[in-house]
């Protein structure tokens, strides 16, 4: 596909160059584009077709004559699933990753006034696989891509976790340059283009819920829960007052369902609309328009919106989102308690499906959520998949899923979304073999981060992600000591042992705006920016969102791409390497501080977490080693550069001023 | 036309209750509504044909057998335009005023899931008509509803400035539930029942420009100035190092013509596409979709942003506007500096026409500039019109405005956007009959407050619009001390002599967001509710509003109910009373004062303009009046009522708390 995209290009190539990117897309890539360019305000213009058509004949000179719409261990012959160890992932929401004014003019629009598709498209992703290169990036894992709906949406724009069709990719991503291709041409070449380069693509599902008007309605309307439209002013998660916050327990039942709330809100709930009149809904199933209105409209019942599994979360309902109907019984700890003839209804247990199940499962409905990833795979190729939710999964859906999946290609990854560093072994049994964790909570608490550093990290049963931020939670740099935690948090956690190097997209760039404010945040942290900025407010989960490409923090960029080239070079050290901590001549929880070895040369890592005073100490390296060390030379590269130690010896003097930071090589 | 919008209305009602109102709207009309509301989570659910029909009916029931779309002027037969000395005005931009999220359940749609319009709609503002009388409101002034642009627009929807067509009326007001009918039948209902009512109707008009794609270019590309589209990302009005921040003079424009920024800029210009290539527009001119992206793709040109007309301003461009070619020729006064064969082009010479006419007249753009007014006179019988920058504008071509719109109506009001009180005489020699003013400033800033109080307003030429804000300005309750300025502002100004009460829509339920940042603001304006407020950082001119309707200020809510009967009850006082300055014991600047006698009869007001500190003080009745003055009755007035003064005297001994204020009834 990347071949024929390619032609097409190349025939639409003319001499107009009125199609602006950022200056940061191309830097260093002279070898690639020439000079194709012309600078004007600051930007740079191109002819799009000339732009796309250099960097895709760039990479497509390192293909080979193979078939690159299958997973790169199946290209390369391979079964294991270790290569998540060696993963350094960018993580992206192309819709915002690659979104730019391209007119070069005026405010962004979604598609311009010249035809340019401002918002993000695969296409676009593909010069910037070339950008991801250099900060040594493997993988590329995906917010969701599949089709997103605008009903009852939270911005201007749908969530991409509100999923109309699991098994469809979101129109929008579709290129208007590439008029003869559709998006999933375009996400081919995409995944071709990858593999090419040697990267992996990991992309992110959410089988737990749908959106509200999801388009497995139309021949599945009972695997939804349905209330009446006039109950939906009233609808919210019931109010415990006998409980505090928290997941319900087997012993709670009792006081949920004789809570005068909870009864009002178990009689909100009707049948489908396939039961309530099976010969009208073989009639509005095929109407014209949006199903959900229709049914509204025809039937007066609705899908409800979904709520947290925590009894009294004070979060609002989840409007944009419905829960699927996993099991066709109620849940068997309430069976006693659920009034007879109890429509099937939504409750915190039903929810938590994973501690409540059922005693009949949907099986049809499983099967389909158990497809939907082998689909991709079949189609594109993917390497991996991050599973939404999947705590609230019943055990025996999850493993369906995963089964399928690893059926078709053993090297397939599963990430799971486990915040709790604690739950890996869980995890790990539940068949993932990776975490996200909490590194991102960590590195923002100095306690924490010492413990991350010091115990928790070596422990850990699955690797997780070593990211300093992720699309939910604050930007590093928009942390307090942001400008010190932007390089000392990924220096300290991208060598961690069992460590996955993580770039939340814009993170390179030093962008301060969040994409969501879901984990660790306050409704404060949309309003990071100036008033008068163009994307002030917006969150590039519900709103569309340019990252500030034309204003990259350059020190931070180019620490970045330094670091992770560091990263690559002692790669085998962290893997394969003996994990020693390092002796100073005085320990009080500030120091951060971990070596690898390799017979006698080794790597060390050490951070000052005190970022408003400085630490004067003394690291003795044969008691790091753990016995007489020869050593030849002492090299210690700090953020500006490197300093080679004239005369070592094993004591080693250091100074590391708030927030900094070292590595240290011993006779490299 | 409200007739036939009723009988439709009540052809359609039924019993589901299923439309949200604020409660406010409808408080105090038990007599127009009955009990037709069920209350849920404190919203009001009715049945909104049945709402709709019972507040025309109610209305219609005060109609005479007469056409009530003619000015309210010719309908009583007058000819007169004092009326708007008379005039108590409710401001709105009915897109925001009527918005309201009627579903009752999630967030605001414009057209939502149940078929609802949740934004304006001229229906909505039809029960609000009884809503405005409960604040004696005589004269509704509307910002623009002439259709407008969406092309280069500011936020999520266009501006009410950026028209497209200034004869169309925009779709978007038409109200769903009135399928039958279209917004002209809607708009046309609106000023009959207004007029029923005795309210008259102001419209907003904006003569200097037009949207960038504004539908005149089909006919009249040549009324357009154009550049090349690939100068567009570098245009802006040019540096002129050698000048300050000014409206240029006679003098500068040899400084402005010889600067190198000014010489690239005027190269930009290129001839219009009906110039340029005659057989090719007459078929651009027809082809389907937005006019301006075809004449983009087909000829490489495009309409240029708007901008200031002072030099160095540093505003950036207005984008969703362009100015109109009001001359066939450069300005006189830059003639010899214009280089030869110069296409016509935009400067700040020629975008202040007032002051730098051409020779040429634009003659058929300035007959259709000045027929838009009779237009809406004699299709909807509206009284009165606001000119969006009249003052750059050729004194001629305002003139034309003027008499054509008073041929068809003596009575016809004019109001300029003036906001300098010293030019009333020029505004009213111009033809206008009334002015903005800038009260909003001076109620914020004490000096300003004292002077505007005791000594401007008595002197002015022409009535001014006393608005303690306005659209472009911050509102009330929002500016320092507005928990005070709030009171105390409307109170001093409602009363002042020349002074028309003006309610900004909003303001009198305490709204804080500003609805846009034109005037005495910065960036930070938009910042003003909690960031998980629906509608933070919205502005009603860029995007979609609603006022918070459910979180009505009730204090202020009142008072101003209060307050605008009293000015209803003693309005003969401020029009034809004799005015006098009050007399205390001291007067240090902070003592507002002012009084109207008919008689021995009066009326004092005094308001304590210190907002921090208590004023005690002692009022000479005597010498206030001007000669002996028989007392047999005081009463005070104040924020929390009526106060009568046992044993009445001729000195009046008072305390006012910081911005406390009262009104002094003298034999009343």
């Amino acid at each position: 596909m990347l071949k024929e995209i390619e032609k097409f290009l190349k025939s639409k190539i003319s001499n107009r160059k009125n199609y602006a990117i950022p200056k940061v897309w191309i830097e260093g890539f002279e070898q690639v584009y020439g000079d194709i360019f012309e600078e004007k305000e600051n930007l740079l213009f191109v002819n799009p077709y000339l732009f796309f058509s250099k960097s895709i004949s760039f990479i497509l000179e390192h293909a080979k004559d193979i078939e690159y719409s299958k997973s790169l261990s199946i290209i390369n012959g391979k079964k294991e699933n270790n290569w998540i160890k060696n993963a350094c992932i960018y993580g992206s929401l192309p819709r915002m990753t690659t979104a730019f004014n391209h007119k070069g003019f005026g405010t962004f629009e979604e598609l311009d006034i010249l035809g340019f598709k401002e918002s993000g498209t695969f296409l676009k992703m593909i010069p910037l696989l070339l950008y991801m290169k250099k900060f040594k990036i493997n993988t590329l894992y995906l917010l969701p891509i599949s089709s997103s709906s605008t009903l009852f949406k939270k911005g201007s724009i749908g969530s991409p976790y509100a999923v109309k069709n699991p098994l469809k990719i979101d129109e929008s991503y579709h290129d208007p340059l590439l008029e003869i291709f559709n998006v999933d041409d375009e996400f081919k070449a995409l995944v071709e283009a990858a593999h090419i380069l040697n990267i992996r693509v990991i992309l992110d599902f959410i089988p737990r819920t749908a959106s509200r008007d999801s388009d497995l309605i139309k021949n599945h309307p009972d695997w939804f829960y349905w209330i009446k439209i006039d109950d939906l002013s009233t609808y919210k998660p019931p109010k415990i007052e006998q409980l505090p916050f928290k997941i319900p327990d087997i012993n709670d039942l009792h006081i949920i369902y004789r809570n005068l709330e909870v009864r009002k809100h178990l009689k909100k709930f009707v049948d489908s609309p396939d039961k309530i009149d099976p010969q009208k809904w073989e009639k509005v199933k095929n109407m014209e328009g949006n199903i959900l209105v229709n049914i509204i409209k025809e039937f007066g019942i609705v899908t409800p919106p979904g709520f947290s599994d925590w009894v009294n979360d004070t979060q609002p309902t989840w409007d944009d989102i419905t829960f699927l109907r996993l099991y066709l019984d109620h849940p068997i700890a309430a069976q006693n308690y659920v009034p007879e003839n109890q429509k099937p209804y939504i409750l915190f247990d039903v929810i938590k499906a994973s501690k409540f199940p059922g005693a009949k499962p949907n099986y049809e409905l499983w099967e389909y959520l158990s497809d939907i990833i082998p689909t991709y795979q079949k189609k594109f190729g993917i390497d991996g998949a991050r599973i939404d939710m999947g705590h609230a999964l019943p055990s025996k859906l999850q493993e369906m899923i995963i089964k399928k999946a690893k059926n078709l290609d053993p090297s397939f990854v599963f990430i799971a979304e486990e915040l709790e560093m604690d739950n890996d072994e869980k995890a790990k049994n539940d068949g993932y073999n990776m975490i996200l964790g909490n590194t991102w909570y960590s590195v923002a608490r100095r306690e924490e981060f010492y413990k991350l550093v010091e115990e928790k990290s070596i422990k850990m049963k699955l690797p997780f992600m070593a990211s300093p931020e992720t699309p939910d939670t604050p930007r590093i740099s928009a942390r307090e000591f942001g400008d010190k935690l932007k390089y000392l948090a990924p220096f300290l956690i991208y060598f961690l042992p069992n460590g996955v190097p993580y770039i939340n997209s814009g993170q390179e760039i030093g962008e301060i705006q969040p994409m969501n404010l879901g984990l660790d945040n306050s409704i404060w942290g949309k309003t990071v920016l100036p008033p008068d900025d163009e994307f002030y407010g917006k969150l590039a989960f519900f709103d569309h969102y340019v990252l500030h490409w034309n204003n990259v923090d350059k020190n931070i960029f180019n620490f970045l791409k330094e670091l992770m080239k560091m990263r690559e070079i002692y790669k085998e050290f962290i893997l394969n390497g003996e994990f020693k901590y390092v002796y100073f001549n005085y320990q009080d929880g500030y120091l951060a501080n971990y070596s690898y070895w390799i017979n006698n040369k080794g790597i060390i890592i050490v951070g000052n977490l005190d970022l408003s005073w400085g630490r004067e100490f003394e690291i003795y390296l044969d008691k790091t080693y753990g016995e007489n060390l020869e050593i030849k030379s002492i090299n210690i590269w700090k953020k500006d550069g490197n300093i080679p130690i004239i005369a070592p010896s094993n004591v080693l003097k250091m100074f590391l001023d708030p927030g900094d930071f070292a590595l240290i090589k011993i006779n490299i």
